[in-house]
C-alpha cells in the first residue's frame, strides 16, 4: 500500500443522467467524509465545467439527511455535462485542483468521461502534481467494456421489462382497433435496453414479439413478414426498437434523406424511427400502428427503479474512494459476477486506459438476429440486475 | 323500491383502457356474485362485440383470488372495443340478452359507451324486455359531464405529475446541452391530463413552465416568447402539451397540411405535435429541443397508480350493481365531492341521457390561458385524486 496522501476530494457527474447516478455521488461523498485523509470533499457543478469555472459545492458541509434523500433522487444533483476537454484545459484544471488542494478526483460517467479522467491524470503527471483518479462507471446504455454491467442499466432495464408488458396489455385489449404498438427506447449504439424489454416474456405468444436493435441492420421485408405473421398468430404485435436503428448503409431509420426536408416556413421535418416504422406498417399491412416513446422518463423513473442497481451504484462510488485512499489511480471500478447460480458481485479495479473509445455491443450469445429476439442466456444475465418483486400480468 | 328482478348480469369494458378499469370490472362482478337475485354474472369479450358474437366469460366461476389480481392489473381484462352500434344491432343484442336471461347490464366506459348503454336500454323497452342498465364511468380524459371526475383520471394525473418532475430533473442537469424538453400527453379534446403535470410545481421557477392544451389555440409567437423568457430566467424550459393541440383554425399542430406528404416510396410523413414544436423551437431559438411521449404507458403504469382512483373505480362498479338491484336503470354512477376541506366522495345516480355527445373542458377557473399555466383552484381540485405519498425532489 502506498503512503497516505492527504488532500481534498472532488466528485463530478458527467454524460447522460440515470436514476442511480446520485447513489454513486453520495456513496463517494460519504466515503470521503469518513476518511481523515480527506479534509473536504467538493462537488463540481456540471461535470468538469465546475472545476474550470470554480463552481464547487462543499459536500462535507451538506446535511447527511439531505444527502440520503439526494441518493434516492434521479438525475445528476450536481448537474451534468457533455464538455469535451480542449488541449489547454488539462493544465488549467490542474491549476484549479492545486488551488483547492484536491488530491482525489472521482468522475462518474461513461466512456467519454473515462477519457476526460485519463487526460486529467496525464496533465497532473506532466505538471508533477500528485493526484489519484478513480473512475466510477455510469451509463444506462450498458456499453462500457471490462465490466459485467454498468450502474444505471438495471433500473432502465426494469422500466423496459415492466412497461413493455403494461403497454402490451393495452394493445391486447384494443387489438381490434390498434393491433400494432411500437415502443421506442434508448441505447446509443447497442441493444441492451431493447433486449431488457423482453425479460418478462414467458412464451412465444407473449409480448414483445419483435426487437430491433442498432447492431442488426433493419430489413424492411423481413420486418413486414414477421409483423404480419405475429398479427395472424397472436392477433396483435408489440415491437420494441432502439431509437438509433440503422439500415444496411448505416443510415438512421427515420432520418430525412432527401426530398422536401423543411416545411414552407423552413422548419425541418423531424420524423424519428417509430413514426417511420408506423408509416411503413400502415402502408403495407393496412392496419393502424401506434408508438410510445418514453424518452428521458425511462432513465429517470423512480417507481420502476432496481434496488440492486441502487445498491451497486452506491457501492461503486464508495469503492472508488476506498481504492484511491489505498493508493490506486487511473482505474475504473469494474463489476465482476462471481461464478455460481446465485447472483453475487465483486468490485475489481480495471485499468482506466482500457475504457475510452470502446463500446460493448449486445453479443450473439444474447440475441437471435434471425428471430429478432433475445436468447435464453440473456435472461440469466439480466434478470438478477432488475431486482425482485416483479409484477404478474394475469389474464381472464 | 321496485320489485326484485331475478336474472343474470353482463359486464363489458369499452373505449380506451385505463389502469383501474379492471377495478370497476371486479367491483361489479363481486357485487353481482354477492346477490341471490343474480344467478350468474358474465363478462363480454371486447365490449359489446362479445354479446353480439356470443363470446362471454362466466365470471361467477372465476377464482376470487384471480379476480383480486385482475383488479390490480392495468388495461381491460375482458378486452375493449370502439364498436359503434348499427341500427339493427339493438334488436340483435336484446335477442342475445334474452337467450342468456341477462337482466342487468353494466357497461364500463366513456361518453360513446354511455350512448351504447342508452341505445340498448331503448331497444329493450321497444322489445318489451325488462332490462336494467347502469353505466360505470371510465376515462383518463376526465371529460364526462355530470360528475366531479372520472375513474382512470387520478392515476394518469399522478403519472403526469411525478414523471414531469422526474424528466425535468434530467433537463435541469443537462441544461447546457438540452435546455428544452417537451412532454406530450393524452387528453382527446381537453387539457385535464396536461394540467395535472403541474400538480407538484411549487414555485414559478419549477417545472413545468408552459402547458399547451387543446382548449386554447396554439399561438406560435406567444409560445416562442414565453419559452425564451423561461430559458433566460430559469436556464431550461419544460413544456407539457396535449397530443391534440390545435391552431386557431382548429387544425391539429403537426399534421401535414400540404407540400410533400409522402416519401419516395409513398409512405406518408407522420410528424405529430411534439416534433413540430421541437422544429419550431430549434429554428427560432437555435437550441436543441427533445421530447418524451409516454403514450399508452401513461394510462397503463401500475407503479404510478393512484390508490384513491383504484378504490373509487372499484366502488363505482359495485354501486352500479347495488343500484340496479334496487330498481334503478338508465343512470350513470356520478361522483360528487362532499363540501368541506377534507376530500370525501359521494356516489349519486345521474340520468344516463345527459352523458352522450357531451364533453367537459378544463374550465377558466382552473387554467390561466394568458400564462399557459394552472390556477391555484386546480390544486385543490386534483391533488386529492392522485393520492398521498408523493415524492420529494431535493436539489443540491
Amino acid at each position: 500500500m502506498k503512503s497516505l496522501l492527504k488532500g481534498n476530494a472532488l466528485i463530478a457527474q458527467s454524460g447522460g443522467c440515470t436514476a442511480v447516478i446520485n447513489q454513486s455521488l453520495v456513496g463517494a461523498a460519504m466515503a470521503s467524509r469518513a476518511s481523515n485523509a480527506i479534509p473536504k470533499v467538493f462537488g463540481s457543478r456540471n461535470g468538469i465545467e465546475g472545476i474550470l469555472k470554480d463552481s464547487l459545492v462543499n459536500l462535507s458541509a451538506s446535511d447527511v439527511e439531505l444527502l440520503r434523500k439526494i441518493a434516492k433522487t434521479p438525475s445528476a444533483a450536481l448537474g451534468s455535462s457533455r464538455y469535451k476537454l480542449l488541449p489547454e484545459d488539462g493544465k488549467k484544471i490542474v491549476h484549479h485542483l492545486k488551488k483547492h488542494d484536491i488530491r482525489y478526483l472521482f468522475l462518474i460517467g461513461g466512456n467519454d468521461t473515462a477519457n476526460t479522467s485519463l487526460q486529467i491524470a496525464k496533465a497532473a503527471r506532466l505538471g508533477d502534481y500528485t493526484l489519484r483518479v478513480v473512475h466510477v462507471p455510469k451509463t444506462i446504455d450498458n456499453d462500457l467494456v471490462e465490466t459485467d454491467h454498468c450502474p444505471g442499466y438495471g433500473s432502465v432495464a426494469r422500466f423496459a421489462a415492466i412497461t413493455t408488458q403494461e403497454a402490451a396489455l393495452d394493445t391486447r385489449a384494443m387489438k381490434n382497433v390498434d393491433p400494432i404498438k411500437i415502443i421506442e427506447l434508448m441505447g446509443r449504439n447497442s441493444g441492451w435496453i431493447v433486449a431488457a424489454s423482453a425479460l418478462l416474456k414467458k412464451s412465444p405468444a407473449d409480448a414483445p414479439h419483435i426487437l430491433l436493435i442498432p447492431e442488426i441492420p433493419f430489413d424492411e421485408t423481413a420486418f413486414l413478414k414477421r409483423t404480419e405473421a405475429t398479427l395472424q398468430s397472436v392477433g396483435y404485435c408489440i415491437i420494441v426498437i432502439s431509437e438509433t436503428i440503422r439500415d444496411h448503409a448505416g443510415n438512421r431509420i427515420g432520418r430525412k434523406l432527401g426530398g422536401v426536408t423543411k416545411d414552407p416556413f423552413g422548419h425541418p421535418y423531424v420524423e424519428g424511427a417509430s413514426p417511420r416504422l408506423a408509416s411503413i406498417l400502415e402502408k403495407n399491412l393496412r392496419v393502424r400502428a401506434r408508438f410510445d416513446k418514453p424518452g428521458t422518463i425511462q432513465r429517470m423513473s423512480m417507481p420502476y427503479i432496481s434496488p440492486v442497481d441502487q445498491k451497486e451504484a452506491y457501492n461503486a462510488g464508495a469503492r472508488a474512494v476506498q481504492w484511491a485512499l489505498g493508493g490506486m489511480s487511473e482505474v475504473m471500478v469494474g463489476f465482476f459476477r462471481k461464478p455460481g447460480k446465485k447472483y453475487a458481485l465483486e468490485y475489481r479495479p480495471v485499468p482506466l486506459a482500457k475504457i475510452p473509445n470502446q463500446e460493448r455491443y449486445l453479443p450473439a450469445e444474447f440475441f437471435d438476429a434471425k428471430h429478432s429476439m433475445i436468447k435464453p442466456a440473456f435472461f440469466d444475465y439480466a434478470l438478477p440486475l432488475i431486482g425482485a418483486k416483479l409484477p404478474e400480468f394475469p389474464v381472464l
